[in-house]
């Protein structure tokens, strides 16, 4: 059930850097206004977390739709909306940044929220938020300061969801653009709970199934990474039909490509470079597209390796090489590179479509290659 | 950390049929809706959660600040936005009912996780969800169905809380009146979570503190069930900020005097008339306004008592009688009960004012004695 993030920013620093100073000022904010001690300290833990790193993937990917919507409209007049201003690329209006950084707040309750469900202890490179929450005093915790870690972040991440959702409210956009965002977000949060649940049902079963796998993927990973926050850029300045429609022809292939990727490295890749220890996935006995198609495809004795190796956390670098072997055995580790290129074409065809102004085309597509090809 | 919940029904049924008719529509769609198998069960699950009872308190104040806010408006013109539209008060128009259940929603989310982090056993008189949830195939839990249920219950919370915005901005409501709503919600959220917060660190501490205790039961009970919701109704009919003060003038004192009429009730009331065990709220040690008055005004003796029983789940009948006598000696239950009717009388005096129309006074001046009084 994790949601993936990896340490290098593939994005741009110029198309973010104004996200992240929104982020800063959103939060300061916050911790300014809370003299009356009712939020200050939520506000400092979130505040830390959030600014903490991460690739911002949902914003750029906002951005990004914002810039292809409002490519070829004419120059501003000076009653038309702030919105559809031409301004270049990368310099967004105020209150598209906003709203990008709002998706960024909604990423915050998404991934402390998993790392509660998931009891992982780190994330981002330092300690999970439950995790820093329990032992705050730099003390040993016991079981009341975990019990206590994983309430208060539970918590903190329900008020950063509504963070994201003043966030957005508070943006200055024209009410009925604002509504429309607010559609595509509410469908995008329901696919991304969706697709957590579906893995969290998978991972309690001990059967791995294809079609589970590949349904939590495009929801979880394709939809909420990539189609709906270029979905929500194209509805900040007002985009058509068919620009919503070429978002998606793009962002979920490419975020199944990214997330077999994912599934990839989490078995083969080096740990030096995705900062990830290997075989986790095997550990926890997580549904991935790779496990499942080696169930799909081993014989008696691979399949009693896979058994008896799926979810257990306790097992060796041996038993890993094992699956490992088995993977490749059954051809599930060529299979799914072969998924993996075939939808990498799918989203670059898609960005090549007449839609999509020169700029915003390289971006995406310099983004999917790396996202597709990476190695950590 | 409870959020107070009885089972009796305060509400005149009639204004509340439509909301219950309306929560049932939405959630039926999500169950039909669910055909790709992607939110089936969870959609079953919350259905079955949401519509088991409950006061439906927030929905009844939201449809009595509209009331209150559309009163003495002229009769609709075919052109007038039809929240607006003069009917009588208790058959509002569809978008009004909806935004009115969309507040239940959200509700479930912080019923389903409060249960979550107070690993509470039941609610609404049956299993809470993360009991149901491990359990749901009949079979006795183990560690890995207790970890199942509570990780499906916060997914299911997140999911309610999605909902209930997406029920609101679906409700067809004027984009304008809708940014209105939103802004009153957001500050709502952050209040509720400001105050779970704050209850969970003064559970942490061993120290009962009487302003903490005031502030929590401010945020967490009297804004998010009283003052909000009738805010909200206010905005959804336009009201103006003379009426949305009323509302705060008449919920602030009333939230506060409806948890503290809770608090002496967990200690003092009778179990077959509340249907909750009576003394939980010491054996959780949980900070309430009795309590902290009892602490600030113990001598040597009462404290001892109170710092060998107060957080201990252990304890018996014979020791929550001992608490009873400090709570009594000490005066910390009369002046208990001082506050709670001094508290009805200033939310009784807000209503009287000129803004409320007759039935809405009546209703939530008769409706405020209730809470006050009540004896479950």
């Amino acid at each position: 059930m994790t949601i993936t993030l990896t340490e290098e920013p593939l994005a741009p620093t110029r198309l973010l850097r104004a996200v992240e100073n929104e982020l800063e000022a959103f939060l300061s904010g916050k911790r300014a206004r809370a003299a009356d001690g009712t939020t200050g300290e939520p506000a400092a833990a979130l505040a830390d977390f959030v600014l903490r790193g991460g690739k911002r993937v949902r914003p750029l990917m906002c951005l990004c739709g914002w810039a292809a919507a409002r490519a070829g409209r004419p120059a501003p007049t000076p009653d038309a909306p702030p919105v559809e201003g031409a301004r270049p690329t990368d310099q967004a209006p105020p209150e598209v940044v906003r709203a990008a950084a709002s998706l960024e707040l909604f990423h915050a309750f998404a991934l402390i929220h998993d790392d509660v469900m998931d009891n992982s202890d780190t994330r981002r490179g330092a300690p999970s938020l439950h995790r820093l929450l329990a032992s705050r005093s730099g003390r040993t915790t016991d079981a009341a300061d975990e019990r206590f870690g994983r309430c208060a972040a539970l918590l903190l991440g329900d008020l950063a969801f509504s963070w994201a959702d003043e966030a957005l409210h508070t943006a200055g956009l024209p009410p009925r653009r604002l509504a429309a965002v607010l559609r595509i977000q509410d469908v995008m949060r329901e696919e991304l709970m969706a697709g957590q649940y579906l893995d969290l049902v998978a991972g309690r079963s001990a059967a791995a199934d294809l079609g589970t796998a590949l349904t939590a993927t495009r929801l979880k990973t394709a939809a909420y990474t990539f189609q709906r926050p270029l979905q929500v850029g194209v509805a900040l300045a007002g985009g058509d039909a068919a620009l919503h429609e070429a978002c998606g022809a793009y962002g979920l292939p490419l975020g199944e490509a990214f997330q077999l990727r994912d599934d990839l490295l989490g078995v083969f890749g080096d740990p030096a470079a995705t900062g990830k220890p290997v075989g986790d996935d095997i550990r926890e006995g997580r549904n991935t597209v790779l496990v499942a198609l080696a169930v799909a495809r081993a014989d008696r004795t691979q399949r009693a390796v896979l058994s008896r190796t799926l979810g257990r956390p306790d097992i060796g670098e041996a038993d890993i090489e094992r699956v490992r072997r088995v993977l490749v055995d059954t051809g599930a580790r060529e299979e799914t590179e072969r998924m993996i290129t075939e939808r990498l074409h799918k989203a670059l065809d898609a960005v090549r479509g007449a839609l999509f102004p020169d700029d915003v085309r390289d971006l995406l597509a310099a983004f999917a290659d790396q996202a597709a090809r990476r190695d950590r």
